[in-house]
This record gives structure tokens, sequence and C-alpha cells, in this order.
């Protein structure tokens, strides 16, 4: 059987059929196979397509594939393809960049096309309940936005439908899932055209859950030896000339800023700051390991077509911190940086992860001895650990091997957090050291890191992964006290007095309102516990807890706190 | 008896006088009287003035004074003027720049000077026991870097000699206290010339210390109803062309970055990101006030003349907060900024304050009788806390009226902190609204505030206040616990780990080193306890501290963990 990428190949030719069936005179751009399905790009005469032409297009796809129509490799004379392609000017293009004589085409029916294939033999390969036509999107011709905008049609398809209905769920347990929205709903971050792409404002509940995640790194971290550093936002051109940013990531940097005669530059990335202060004295390897921590917010460029949410920014805190160590203690700190790592991506509710070890790069710096020994203490910690890890040869960062480790989601979808890099270019461009045992000035070696990568991104998908219900820890607002009645309110407040005197998160809501309207809205900000208290709560002073969506009867309130009290402490 | 100014004023011709008779052929520039004293620049004819002529020159002036040299204001010809400032150039060019036939002399002795006076009658007035050279330092002539570099000769004068004592110990307590040489020091903050000036990475220790600030801010603005935003560091041009930064405020802050086709601005303030979230949603008059709170960096542009160690910066961060409220609410919500401001204040050990109110200067925006009704309430506010004030007439921004309080330091110096300002502009720019009872659209008032102004500012004003010595609760450090003997480890650990569970700053100090080192560098340092510990400690539990050099006995651990506790909350 053929391959599901040829599947899906097919089926865009497929579907390009289909459309000059049904929109004849329609212009064809291009139609590749994508992650989970195709598309097509196509010219249409008149008006532009609506999406409620698409089960059109899906139901003449099946009634195509159902002919078991074949598909037939072709060389083409000169003739036929000025016949063929007379009305079809962003083919003629595509042929004009093609080298002469060579052209191969694809023959499916009465549909054409220029292509290399591979192609299914028949349309009988292709499971006619197993693929879907999705949405319709706005493209530039060769994306070029000075060209002409067709319109994209999208599908998906895998083998069998089973295949396809998981997808599909998937897609829409996605949708419900999207931080941007759930972020907006739960006025957890905010942005604004007038504020600027891909930066954020949080919210009170945004400002919260930062927190909240901020002293919880803050209490491991320093549980771990690290060290706290504060850094400016800008530092001078030259110290970012130093560094070697200015040469090897300027793209990702924002202009300089003129003051006085000198220049400043927003920084991308927290390492020089940090290089300083381990430099503002002489270093004994006594010191070492040294660990530098800081929640230092950076901002880097990205297209304003990339961004995404909270995955993909232009300003972010990283959980940022650099560690400097003698190469016999590279192996012991990258083993504690993983079990760390794992231990604290665990607490947040994720259970699987892949691993990554990326070597080294044509272009790199520091010596193949360097390379060796660190890609060696990564492969030997990974090994001893005994954690299965994919090769990303040559993957490495041009200064230096490293481990990533991305986790899985609820619904299987990976996500670059943590990354431990070793470094052989700042030790060497500030010219760093240790003084050794024999009182030798020896290189350190470096290590960046950040285990949850950015606060931004983490939260995202921290928000995708629960689709917005957070664990109890992490919630904002993690108890509402509602009231039956006007008589139950002095109740109320008693138990939300016990409850924060506790050090819980959580609100009186006694205004004028249905105790339904109030359960309803706690449902939608997605609040752990509605407790709500009526005449037998009162009387026998308990609580009667909702969780997630369930009542779950009457409990002593000291009982509900003890309980409650475990699931947070569940994470540790 | 003559006013001081004056005497300063006749000291600097004294001093002029001396130096003539010291150095002749030695060029005029001015000398005027200044705060607590007085200079005069010259311009040797040869070698530069180095400061072992100092004690030279006050002794001459001492026999100049004794001499009873009288004071004569005179009008002189031409002739005489040419004769007597032949080889001054100095002098004849500032004659040129002044209306001729108008000049006024002043001569002392064989000296004379074109001055205004007024001067002494006679170098009687003048207490030869209450004045004293202090310093040379290199100034450009007129103040511009293009001219030649005069020496500046500084001196202090007072009217009695127990005022000149006095100062004298306070100048000399204010360098032991200057916080740039703390902050080395203690390794507290680090600044360096390849980062920028004005810009400071903090040390661990100095992290700690913002950081247990910061926490205490957050506790108790929490406890006030505040709620808590985190905002980018910069955003677009649009947003402070909108919120009149960038026509009022331009000069202070850096140019812009492009991205894409846009422009944007590291942020000089909060407030735009503040009222972007007031605005995300349509406010009633049930919700206010709402108070907003960040601890946001800003960036603003200093000249590098000005700056200053950590009070005069070019980043900080702002314990900054915006609260809006209606009319009614006014006066209310300033009491409440008040006294809470005076209360955190005096948790940090400050005693004394002093208060002023600034009002509506002739640039503003806003109605007058907004104003009016403003300054009103901040008038009463003032009275009905019985707070004693200074009125700053016309001294208010162009946007609202506001209050100040300095405090007053241990040396009685002040430091403005706390600030709360009225603010008619942004309200009006973003045309912001609230909802009130009667379903009808009204503007709220607007309040900006900080109680400690900056973090960096603050601390700054903490190290010179303390002389280092910081309170317990603040210390990033607070205790050391030093064996007297290797027997005495296991011991000291213990008594270490007790303290770390109970949440204090404590470190094991277990080197290779006498103990009487430890304990020299441990006040060095300033930890406010050391507790050594041997063999009488060990028997009974028992620790031994030091508090401020002192010795302070032999104490149960239990009865000091007890104490320093009550300590540590007496703040509260």
């Amino acid at each position: 059987m053929a391959k599901i990428e040829t599947i899906r190949h097919s089926l865009s030719h497929v579907m390009a059929h289909a459309v000059q069936e049904l929109f004849p005179g329609v212009r064809f751009g291009i139609g590749p196979a994508i992650e989970n399905g195709f598309y097509y790009d196509f010219g249409f005469p008149r008006e532009a397509l609506t999406p409620d032409a698409l089960p059109k297009i899906e139901k003449k796809m099946k009634e195509l594939i159902k002919k078991n129509i074949s598909f037939k490799k072709r060389r083409l004379s000169k003739q036929e393809i000025n016949k063929i392609f007379k009305k079809q000017p962003y083919k003629r293009e595509l042929m004009k960049k093609l080298p002469k004589g060579k052209l191969t085409f694809y023959e499916s029916g009465n549909f054409i096309d220029l292509c290399q294939g591979p192609h299914v033999k028949s349309t009988k390969e292709i499971n006619p309940n197993a693929f879907k036509i999705t949405k319709i999107a706005g493209a530039y011709w060769k994306g070029n936005e000075k060209n002409p905008m067709l319109t994209r049609i999208y599908g998906i398809a895998f083998k069998t439908k089973k295949e396809l209905d998981n997808h599909v769920f998937k897609l829409k347990e996605a949708e419900k899932r999207d931080h941007r929205i759930l972020g907006q709903k739960l006025k957890l971050f905010y942005s604004d055209e007038e504020v600027g792409a891909g930066l954020h404002i949080w919210y009170p509940n945004g400002a919260i859950l930062i927190k909240i995640i901020q002293d919880y790194m803050y209490k491991e971290l320093t549980s771990q030896g690290y060290q706290w550093l504060v850094s400016p936002h800008i530092g001078k051109l030259e110290l970012w000339k130093k560094s070697g940013h200015w040469d090897f990531y300027r793209e990702n940097m924002y202009s300089p800023m003129k003051v006085e005669k000198e220049q400043y530059i927003l920084k991308p990335m927290n390492c020089p700051f940090h290089v300083k202060i381990y430099q503002s004295e002489i270093r004994s390897y006594k010191e070492l390991p040294i660990k530098y921590a800081e929640f230092g917010t950076v901002y880097r460029y990205e297209k304003s077509g990339t961004l995404h949410g909270l995955t993909r920014v232009r300003g972010f805190t990283q959980d940022d911190a650099h560690v400097w160590c003698t190469q016999d203690q590279l192996a012991e700190e990258v083993i504690k940086l993983l079990k760390h790592s794992l231990k604290i991506l665990r607490a947040f509710g994720f259970k699987e992860f892949d691993i990554y070890l990326s070597t080294r790069p044509i272009k790199y710096v520091g010596t193949k001895k360097g390379w060796e020994k660190a890609t060696n203490a990564l492969k030997y910690v990974l090994k001893k650990e005994g954690l299965k890890h994919y090769l990303d040869k040559g993957g490495g960062s041009f200064y230096g091997p490293k481990i990533d480790i991305k986790i899985k989601d609820s619904l299987g979808r990976e996500w670059q957090c943590t990354t431990i890099q070793v470094d052989f270019n700042l030790p060497e461009r500030f010219d760093m050291s240790y003084i050794n045992k024999k009182g030798k000035k020896k290189r350190p070696y470096m290590i960046h890191r950040a285990l949850l990568g950015s606060f931004e991104r983490f939260i995202g998908v921290l928000l995708e992964n629960w689709a917005g219900n957070l664990p109890l820890w992490l919630a904002p607002e993690q108890i509402w006290v509602i009231p039956v009645g006007s008589q139950h309110r002095k109740y109320a407040k008693e138990v939300a007095k016990k409850l924060l005197s506790d050090n819980f998160r959580c609100k009186l809501k006694d205004e004028n309102e249905t105790v339904s309207k109030k359960i309803r809205n706690g449902e939608l900000k997605k609040i752990p516990y509605l407790l709500v208290v009526g005449d037998k709560e009162m009387k026998t002073k308990s609580v009667r807890p909702r969780y997630k969506g369930k009542d779950l009867g009457k409990i002593k309130l000291t009982g509900f706190i003890k309980k409650a009290k475990i699931e947070i402490d569940k994470k540790k």
C-alpha cells in the first residue's frame, strides 16, 4: 500500500480535479502533501471561494475516488503543454524556472498537473472515508505579498477512518485548549495592537499565576544551590559585540538605541551579565560549581507572521541560569540538572518526555577535543540515568552540544521546554578562568540552562495541557465560597476567612445573584472548588464542594481543608 | 552680624587673597558662596595645585582674617581696571559681557574682585575657627569642556566652631555611609563601564535584598486590595504618543527601535499599560476603587554627569501603582495611601518625614475646577491626619497636584521617596470612564503613586541611613555560625540547620580559618549576628552571639531564636 504522504499528495490532485470540475476556469497554483494532510492553491476566476463550498468539493472528491481513476506519469510534448496550460499562468511561470525537456506530469482522469510524484497507482488506494476538507485560507502566490492572493484549501487525510476521527477529535480538543482563547476567557493575559504584537500585559490572575510558578521555581532552585542575580534589560553594544551576539545573533536583536555617544541594545539573553558577575572576582576551584539564576526578561525579534500567542512572542521571561564547573564536575552537574528538570516538569503534571541529544554541527567554536569530552559527558549522563533519547547528529548550537527535553501534553503534542547547553564560546570570548588546586589558571566549563524555557511559553503549554483546568496549586483563584441565601452569608464569610488564613486563594461570592449563576460563572472561570454553603452546611460546620462540574457532597470544613492541602502537596 | 551666606562669600575672597599671596601670577575665575561653604576657581601659572597646599592656604587665610581687613565697595576707572586685570583674562572676559560703566568691585586689603557683594564689613565678622578648606577639583571655565580646566578649591564655613565640627562629623559619617562604597564592600551591586553607566547588576546578596523588600511590599499591597499586573518593557511609539509622553517627556526617553514597519520605545513609565488593562472592560462604579500595582522596571535617560550610584540611575524598578476612583472616594483613598506609606517607611526604620503639597503650575492640563477639588481633597487629608506639611505653590506636575514624602535619614539628610500624584492627563487622553449609579459614563480620578519610589534608590537610602548595618529582617545574611574548633563543627552544623529550618538566612562558617578572622570578616560584611559555639555552648545547647562588635554572652539557642524572631517582627 502507498505511503500516507503519497496518498496525501494524490488527494491534493484529486481535490484540484474536483475543483476543476466544479469551477471551470480555475487557475492552479501548487498542491503539496503536508503534515496530517494536504492543500492546493487556487485562483478562482470570479468570486472568492466561501467555506460553504467545501462540502461540495469533498463530495465531488469522493465521487472521483470511487471511479478508481489511475495516476499516470507522463512526458508531454511542447504542443500539448501549451494547449493544456494555456489558461494556467501560475503553472507556466513554474515551468519557466525548470530545466527544459525534463518536465514530468501526472495525469489522473481529465486532470493533469506538473508534478514529480510519486502518486498512488489509482484512487483505489485512497480510503474515501479517511480524509476531510477542513478550511480555506488566503495565500500569496509563492508566499510573496507582492503577488496575487490565491485561495488555499486544506484537507486532512489518513489511512483509516479511525485515524481520521482521532485526529479530528484532537483538533477539536486543541481548539478548546487554545491558550490564546483561554488566556482571554480566564483573563490571564492581554494583547493589543497599540501595545505591540508578541508583547503581553498580564491581568491580575495572570500575574498571580506567574508569581505562583516563580515562587515555586525560586524555592526549588535555591534549594539546589543556585544564587540569584538581577540584571538590566539593556547593555552597551560593545558588550554584545564582545559576547558574539552582535555577529551571530543580530537578526533576533532589536536595533540599537543611542545614548550620548554610546549605543545600547535591548537584551536578547542574560548571559553576558552573568559572566560579568563571575568575573567580578578571581574564582577558585573551591567555589565551583557556581550557579547563577535569574528570571530574566529578554526581547527577541520574530517576524510578525510567526508570532503565536504565548508560545512565539517578542518578549519573554526565562527561568534562566548558568553553571560554571570544572571538567570533572560536568557530568555530575548535568545529572543534577536533568533530574531536577524532570522533577519540576512532573510537578506541573507532565508525565511523558522526549529527550534529544544534539551534537557538533559543521560550523562550531572550541576544540574538537572539548566537544568530544562534553558530548561524551552528556551521553554518559543519559545512559547512567537510563534516559532514552534521540540523537540529533550535528544539531547542536555552534557554541556547544546540548540536551533538550520536550514534554508531551495530554493530547500527545510535543513542546520544547528544558534545554541544557554546554557553551565553549563565552568562556573563550570573556577569557573566563578559575584557579585550580595547583594554582594554575584554567578555563571553566559553562552550561546555559532553562528548565521551563520561558514562563510565557510554559504557561501557554500548561493551559493547553490542562484545557485551562489548572491543578489546584496553580489556579490563581482556587476556591469560591457561595452562600445559598442571605442568611448564610455570615457563615460563608467565616469559611472564606478560615480558608484565606490557611493560605488558600479564595473569594467570597456574596453578590446578589442566583447560586446557579454563580456556579455557572465559577465553572466558566475554571475555579477548582466551588463551595456551596446552606442550612445543612452551616449547622454542621461543613461545605458542599463542586469540583469540575461534580457535586462532591457535604464535608466538614476541616476535612475539606485537609484534603485540599494534600492535593496541593502532591506535586512535591 | 552678617548672614552666613555673606560670610561664605567673603571667605571666597579671603581665599583668593591668600592664594594671590602664596602663588603670585595666579589667574582668577569666579568664587561664589554655596551650600555649607564656598569655592573659588583658579588658573595656576605653572604646575597644578596639589591637595597638600590646602593647609598652607588655610593658614594664610587665618592670618588675613586676624588682620581685620575691611571690605570696600568700589567703582573703578577704566584705567584702574585695565591695570589691575591686565593679567586676568577670565575677569576681562566676564567684564566684556557686563553692561559698561556699571561695574562694582570689592576691595579687601590688596585683593580686588569684580563682585556685586554683599560682603562682611571686615574680616572681624568671620570666625577663623569656623571654616575649613576641604578639597580641590577640576572645573572647566564657565562649565564648558571646550574651555581651559581651572582648579576649584572648596571650603566649608559656619558661624561657630561647633557648627563646623558638627558638619565635618556629618561629612565623615556620610563618607562612611556612601552607598556606592558599601554596595561594593557588601557585594550588593555591581556597575561596569562595559555594561553601561547608571545600570546595575545585582550580586546574589543584592538580589536577596531586593527580594526581601519586594516580598514585604507584595504582602503589604495585596493586603490593601491592590491587584498585580505584569507589563512589557517596550511598547509601540503610538502608545507613547497617545499618552503624551512622547510630547512632554521625550528628553527622558530612549530613542525608538525599528521593528518591521513599527517603532518601539523602552518604557519610561508603566502607566499606559495599566490604563490598557483598566480599559479592557467596561468598568462600573461598583468596581471602584481599582488599584493596579506592578514592580515595573523603567528606563529613563539621565545625563552621564548627573548619574550617582543607586540614587540617580538610568534603569530602575518602581513600586508603582495606579488607583482609579470616583470623586467621592478621592480623599479616602489618599488617606489610605498616606497612612500606608508612613507605616511602611517606619518598618524600614525611618522616623522623621517632611511632607510637601505641590499645587497647580502655570502650565497645566484639566480644568481649574478639577484641580481645585483635587487640591482641596489633598489639603483636607493632610489636615485630617494632622500631618504638618510644606506648601510648594505651583510645584505640581502639569497633569495634577501631588503630595510628596521625603524621609530624613539618621544624619538628617532628606531623601525623596513617596509620591502621590493626581493625574488629569491620562484619563482624558485615553478617554477613560466608568458607569455611575445612574448608568451614566463618568471620568474616574486617577492617582499615580510609588511609596518607596524605586527599589534601587530606596536601597541606596537604606544603606546610607543604616551605614550598611541593615536591620535583621533586611540583612541578606542574618547569621553566621562559627565553631571554635573542629570538635564543634557538628554542633555548629546542627545550630545552622535549626536556624535555616526557622527561616533565618544563615551560613555555617566551618572553613579552616581562625575564629577571630571569621569574626572580623563577619563584622566587615556587617552580618547582624555572629554565633560563636565552643565547648560551653555545645554542652548547654547554647550560642554566644556577637552583635555589632559586642559579645552578648551565652544564651540558649531556643532563647536566641525567640529573641531574633521578636526583633524581626518588631517592624510590623
